[in-house]
């Protein structure tokens, strides 16, 4: 029985868990054997905590013995992005200076994980601090494509994505600013969903209030991925941005209806796209209308979004990173130590104007919407490119003036908020993953999910395992 | 029938509109009557609507006649808040240069109140772009104490506070930064509420994002505070703060249960009290002991609260006003000139060092709020000062540096978010109005409009009608 269990959904791992047909030791075997096999391979899981994670696994399968209620992930083994706070295990934030960093604390989503039934295998890598879409790092090196070894995989959940795609676990969690949860979603073939601010209860962390992080599930299916999700709302009061929400939604079949769905297929202008990216994305207005949208080219005025993210993240690295930057013999990455001096430069102003900046980016996405019920464009301007090029330069011949501008495809759409999923749509020519992304109405819109898996359940690319995999 | 109209509360009112009992043109006409005889005193209604209240009472008795449902506050007159934008209706924020300001739209939260039934009658007074808690401007001049006319009413929402207590409206909106819900109604001896950011929404403004100001109802009594708080909440997608509320709660009966409640009567660090109001607010220790209530003294330490406050309050400045500070002839008063040359003073790693303290403090509430259920102390450090007295410079001997120190005892609650209402807590020997602040455990605790509701039940300050009213 406990054959190939690591190749099953989070939902049919959960069922045969809870239906006593494997027990959790079962399953947290099936995917150590696979990341001892392939994890070498691709770099995914920087911390492993086999004993641990076997213990828990005990410990779950004797409360299940004694007639517990199994949680909702009870006995899904998962892997927790290197940013995020793991009790008793190494959390290095991909930071030399982080590099023995043992939490006393789970944070607060992992806690929540944790009582779901999740059982933390191992820590899935980062670049620095989470800054950027590669995943690299000094400490663990860098985190490789699992359809093409030689590719990135993306970034910041870049490590997650992999392991997930590789089949060494069912669920994992990431976090995304400016595209992190997407972009290696798209780059790794797997489901990546941006939600809105304070649906997922996240920290402690330095500055709680800051508006544009935001923590999430990652999974092989929407299915899976809403399952997580179930876990992870809810109101928890240690967060000061944390809102109430229903759980239960999720959890339930994602059926719905879109007939007569208005989708607009958006050009942002000023965006560029590579256009084996374009090609996957575009040949995808069929699947739309089969499912019976009808989808309209539109074009979306995204002005103000560039200098809005570039102004609020570089502010929020000097108030965060600013006293270790300067430290003398500080070792962080010299594009990191770019964007804190940015923000060290920074007054009231600068981040008043991109505060109404925003707001009005805010209306006019709005007023967008009241048009379409969501929006699709492709998660990344670019495919997977080589793992030794550090970030992207140029597009289709246009050069790129910051070492984030190649994701703006991810960020614009981070500044006012919308729920964002992405979803894989194929792959180039080359195969290489693509990922399509669909943005919801507004931030109480959940229901991407529902057109994300209607548009997963006429493509099924995910279900294509990696060769570094089988 | 309409004989003393406008001494009735809100949700009576309501009810004998819904009934049939007397027409809104009846309790229109009984307030504008009020209004009429006692607005010359208080100056609180700047700018007044009849023709307009009287069309919107017709229509209304008419849609009752036709059958339709009566909304939550259908048939009640209400004054807005001269911050907020009314169709049609002059709104001048208390500047000069607004004197002519004509809106072609309705802020969102006054479209809510009309949605349910209210009629506005007019404008109320506040302090020039609603800074500081003495209700003045060169436009219109001070609003006066009903209670003692050489006295302040407070602010910003004086005007609103004012004409409550004066019976000229059974409901008011307000608007609370660093306490202008709360202050204007302690001095007025009216029920003010700051709900926790999100519930109320508003807009548009030309900063959606800024945390610290957030709307809300006042009222003569929780009942009715409670009833009015039921037509603004809920979601709406054009305020991007905006979070899912129920109205429910708030419709019904306010009743709760609260024997063995904890709640802690706090010290705060460094906040001055003057003795009369200390007096006044300490006597109640017993009262909240009758409800039930485990009282207890408790130190509450919340430094970094004014540093935070401030730098937000400048930063906000600057971005709203900063041009129009700087326009050659601009005549904003001296103050509000002086906090946004502050905040135009400030930098990146200033704000930053502000959020970090916010997520500090907020963490060091939220432990204390772990012990105790809710905290009460004073709502304002002083009684009502004289109307000609700009600000308070000294407290019981202590210089304040600012001239919003003296309000430290709202704007500290203001800096974690927790809801906050106040309510009368009774008068000192020379009557003036004093009222008593509870603090909620967090962001989503409602439940200190049942504990308000309970202390109210039990002292009834509130239907002491000042004399100028009578």
């Amino acid at each position: 029985m406990s054959e190939g269990l690591h190749l099953k959904s989070a939902r049919e791992l959960a069922r045969l868990f809870a239906s006593r047909a494997v027990s959790a030791l079962e399953i947290v075997e099936a995917h150590l054997k696979q990341i001892e096999r392939v994890n070498p391979v691709v770099n995914a899981i920087v911390t492993l905590v086999p004993d641990a994670a076997r213990d828990e696994a005990r410990a779950l399968d004797a409360r299940l013995a004694r007639g517990e209620e199994p949680g909702p992930l009870a006995g899904l083994p998962i892997g927790i992005k290197d940013l995020v706070a793991t009790r008793g295990i190494r959390t290095t934030s991909g930071t030399i200076s982080r590099k023995d960093n043992v939490p006393e604390h789970d944070d607060i989503l992992v806690e929540h994980l944790r009582e779901a039934g999740a059982i933390v295998i191992g820590k899935t890598n980062t670049p620095e601090f989470g800054a950027g879409s590669q995943t690299f790092n000094e400490l663990f090196g860098a985190t490789r494509n699992p359809y093409a070894p030689d590719y990135t995989c993306g970034g910041s959940s870049g490590g997650a994505a992999t392991a997930l795609a590789a089949r060494m676990v069912p669920i994992a969690d990431g976090s995304d600013h400016g595209g992190s949860l997407r972009n290696p979603a798209a780059f790794c073939n797997v489901v990546g969903l941006r939600p809105s601010p304070g649906l997922v209860s996240h920290g402690p962390v330095p500055n709680a209030y800051y508006p544009l992080t935001v923590h999430g599930p990652m999974a092989r299916s929407v299915d899976d991925l809403a399952l997580m999700l179930s876990a992870m709302v809810g109101f928890d009061d240690r967060d000061p941005l944390s809102i109430v929400a229903d759980p239960e939604p999720f959890r339930a079949p994602l059926i719905a209806e879109f007939r007569g769905t208005r989708v607009a297929w958006v050009d942002i202008p000023g965006m560029r796209f590579d256009r084996r990216v374009r090609a996957v994305v575009d040949a995808h207005r069929s699947t739309f209308e089969d499912i019976g949208c009808v989808v309209e080219q539109a074009t979306l005025d995204m002005s103000e979004a560039n200098e809005v993210f570039q102004t609020l993240r570089a502010y929020y690295y000097a108030s965060t990173l600013g006293s270790l930057v300067r430290e003398p013999g500080s070792r962080i990455k010299e594009t990191l130590v770019r964007n804190t001096e940015q923000g060290l430069r920074l007054n009231a102003e600068d981040i008043g104007r991109a505060d109404l900046a925003r707001t009005r980016l805010y209306e006019r996405v709005r007023r967008f919407m009241q048009t379409y019920a969501y929006f699709v464009l492709p998660t990344t301007q670019v495919p997977p490119f080589p793992v030794d090029q550090e970030y992207v330069t140029e597009i289709e011949g246009a050069k790129m003036t910051t070492y984030i501008d190649w994701m703006s495809s991810c960020h614009y759409i981070t500044v006012p908020g919308n729920p964002a999923i992405s979803v894989p749509a194929g792959f180039t020519e080359a195969g290489l993953p693509v990922g399509l992304q669909i943005v919801g109405r507004h931030r109480q819109d959940l229901s991407v999910l529902r057109l994300a898996r209607a548009f997963e359940q006429r493509t099924r690319f995910a279900e294509r395992v990696p060769e570094c995999a089988l």
